[in-house]
């Protein structure tokens, strides 16, 4: 499978499409998901192209994954979250929607559930997300 | 929280509980959930201790995700998957069970749901998955 390089979230790297940004370093993006199954849920992406976890090098995977535990540590202290839950979906069968590696963070707390997907978010209660992640960030 | 030298996967890794495997190298060791959710579904470990996503180190992470990374292509080929989905759960409210990091790569058929969690699976069937992913990694 191609990547195609006009896929929302490279246009959001090229920042064509505004998005909330939690943290960025040299090969990873951190933005918050508008469609969020839990508070704070939030996607680290490679700044590099690959379409998922099949077609990612060993680099782009590595970079991700430092910055998801960066940003999941923040996430706990942020919301006095109790645990992670970490995801990623490659291709449709999988669960992917859009074909830019991402993996998705969400902070969880004991005994409740995520929500249902596919429901977009308030927007000022997910910049504020953002930013109280951004804070956390160490 | 503390890593416990005694949990079952910590075991596996020391020879005193079986696992079906898939495959090992210097750093990480792939082997069959027991109770899978998916035909073929199989966990990525470190060879090392640590808990989960918020206190594994980079090295840690970055050697998983290129065991899952040559695991899920694996899949792919071995069963004619579509997909691949990849779950971590970081402390009890992020849905983990055993603390010792493990990545779950479930592959994936369009049309075809993930099973309820907790329900044991067919043994020889599952020997039969793990021998398949052996077969095909590359």
């Amino acid at each position: 499978m191609q990547y195609d390089p006009e896929n929302i979230f490279a246009k959001i790297l090229k920042g064509e499409i505004p998005s909330f940004k939690v943290y960025e370093d040299e090969d990873t993006y951190c933005f918050m998901d508008i469609m969020p199954r839990s508070d704070g849920h939030c996607l680290v992406i490679p700044k590099t192209p690959c379409r998922n976890i099949l077609d990612a090098s060993p680099a782009q995977l590595a970079a991700c994954m430092a910055t998801v535990n960066k940003v999941a540590n923040a996430c706990m202290s942020a919301f006095g979250a109790n645990g992670i839950t970490l995801q990623q979906f490659s291709e449709a069968a999988g669960g992917q929607e859009v074909f830019h590696l991402h993996f998705h963070i969400h902070p969880r707390h004991e005994g409740v559930s995520m929500r249902p997907a596919g429901k977009m978010g308030d927007m000022d209660a997910i910049k504020a997300h953002a930013d109280a992640i951004a804070a956390a960030i160490k």
